[in-house]
């Protein structure tokens, strides 16, 4: 899947930054205007615009413009594949530590059954 | 919280390239030596052992050597840091989106009550 795979190097790459997640924890209480997502942030406006660029190539961010105002809001379905990719590793780790404390926990009760030779 | 802002810039950095979400996926099944990670990835070992520094930097990787062969596991807590930041995001999102279904449920029958000025 290069495209799902590029969507996550992307993604990730934009979430690497914490001005940009900064942005991303913003939106996510609502749609703002770029100029009210700059004003809290202490960088020039290219700047503030710059970051902007990156989330929206990760989809992350989409916006739209109507006059001279440019709205932006979060992607909840990109957070989603970002979180569930996370999800799971950490779901398939709990899988491997739940299939060694089976083997850890049968072991011994196994080896006594065994040695005790009962009917 | 710088540190653990610089955390999650180290993890979702880590987590951009698509050679070290292999790495990751593959630890998540369970622990892999240095050599057992390099086997499937078609690249030289020092490149993957960069990659497996970028991620124990970020604490997603921790390693141990036991004589000549250095164990490699996933840190679930750091996969559960990023999993639970991108969920506060969604989560946040959702609740907005609620309130705004709220305001836009709620208005025409409150402007239909008074209209129609009932006891």
């Amino acid at each position: 899947m290069p495209n799902h795979q590029g969507s996550l190097d992307r993604v990730f790459h934009a979430l690497a930054d914490p001005s940009r997640r900064g942005i991303v924890e913003r939106l996510a209480r609502g749609p703002a205007s770029v100029s009210e997502l700059a004003r809290p942030l202490d960088m020039s406006l290219p700047a503030v615009l710059q970051h902007l660029q990156v989330l929206e190539s990760s989809g992350l961010v989409v916006s739209e413009k109507a006059g001279r105002v440019r709205t932006c809001r979060v992607e909840p379905a990109v957070l989603r594949a970002a979180e569930s990719w996370l999800g799971a590793q950490r779901t398939a780790w709990e899988r491997c530590l739940d299939r060694l404390d089976e083997v850890l926990t049968a072991g011994p009760a196994d080896l006594a059954a065994g040695g005790e030779d009962q009917p």
